[in-house]
C-alpha cells in the first residue's frame, strides 16, 4: 500500500518521462519490499521555479545566473 | 486544528463536489474527535492523470483502456 | 484513487476513533464522487503537541493556558 | 536538510513576495538550527480559493462575504 | 532539486531496505530526468498499521483477517 | 489562513527551538502576505535519520562520516 510523491520542477516534463517515473519507483516498490503494485500510487507534482526556493534563491533565478 | 489534505485526479471536480468534500470532512472531524470547525482546514489537490499512476500505469492509460 | 492525509495533534486517538475517521472519509469519497473504495487511502498522522503551531504559539502551550 | 513546505491560497501572490519567503524561511532556518542553506528547500503551494475550506466553507465564499 | 516522499506502513523496514529505496529512487531521477544526486532528498516515513486505511478498514484488521 | 510543513532531521530539537521556528515562520507569513496569526498552522516533523536521503546515503551514514 505505498504512496509515493515526488515532487520536481516544472521544466517541460514529458507524458513519457512521467511514465518512467511511475513504472521505475512502482518496480523500485515490488523489488525491495515486495508490495503488491495494484495498490502502489505514485504522484508526481510539478512546481513552477518561481515557487521552489534552494540556497536562498528561487530556481528560476538559478537557471538564469546558469545561462549568463 | 486538523488540517486535512484530499488529493483527487483532476476530473472536471465541480465547485459544488469540493464544497461538499469540505463540509463532509469538517463535520466528520467535528464529530469523531469534537474539533472545533473553525481552526480545521480542508486542502484539495486536483492532480493531472499523466501525473499519477497505480499499478505500474498513469490514470490517463487506465481511462483509455476502460474505454476502448 | 484518491489519497487523503488528516493530522491531528497526538493526543490519546483511540484505534476506534481512527477507524471511524477511515470509514467515514472513504464514505464521503465514495458518495461525493463515486471513488472505488478498494483504491482510496487514508493515512492519519499524530502529530506531538510541541510540533503543532497556531497563532504564534505550540499547542501545548495553548491547552496548559485552558487548564490555568 | 530541511524541507518545508508553504501553503497558501492562491490570490496573486507576486514573484518578489515568494521570494521573501524563500529568504526568509531559510534564514530563519539557518539561524533557529544551523542548517546548511545549500540544502534546505522551500516548495510554496498556491491553492485555489475553491480548494481550500476552514470552517466548514470554502475560501471563495469566505472572501465574497467579507466584500457583502 | 527533486523532493521524493515515500510512505509505507511500519511493518519492520530495515536500515538496508531503507538504503535500498534510497538509492533507487536518487538512481531514477538521476536516469530519466538527469537530476543532480547532490540535491535530491527522499524521505521514508512509516506509518502505524492502525493509521493506515484501504477499502474502509485499517491495515491491521486486514492484517489479521489474512492470517485468520 | 497559511500552512506550514518543516522537515527536519530528528536530532536532539528541543522545545524552545520548535517554538522559535513556529514563531519565526508565522512572524513572516504575517509580514510578507499580511496573513493572519490566528488560522496560521506551523506543523514540525522530525525524521529519522536512517529516513532520510540525500546524494544516495541515509543521513545517518553523512553524519558518520563526518565525524570519522
Amino acid at each position: 500500500m505505498p504512496y509515493v510523491n515526488i515532487k520536481v520542477t516544472k521544466e517541460g516534463l514529458s507524458k513519457a518521462k512521467k511514465e518512467a517515473l511511475i513504472k521505475g519507483t512502482t518496480q523500485l516498490l515490488v523489488e525491495v519490499l515486495d508490495k503488491n503494485p495494484a495498490t502502489t500510487f505514485i504522484v508526481i507534482d510539478e512546481v513552477d521555479t518561481d515557487n521552489w526556493g534552494i540556497g536562498y534563491d528561487q530556481v528560476t533565478t538559478l537557471r538564469q545566473a546558469k545561462q549568463d
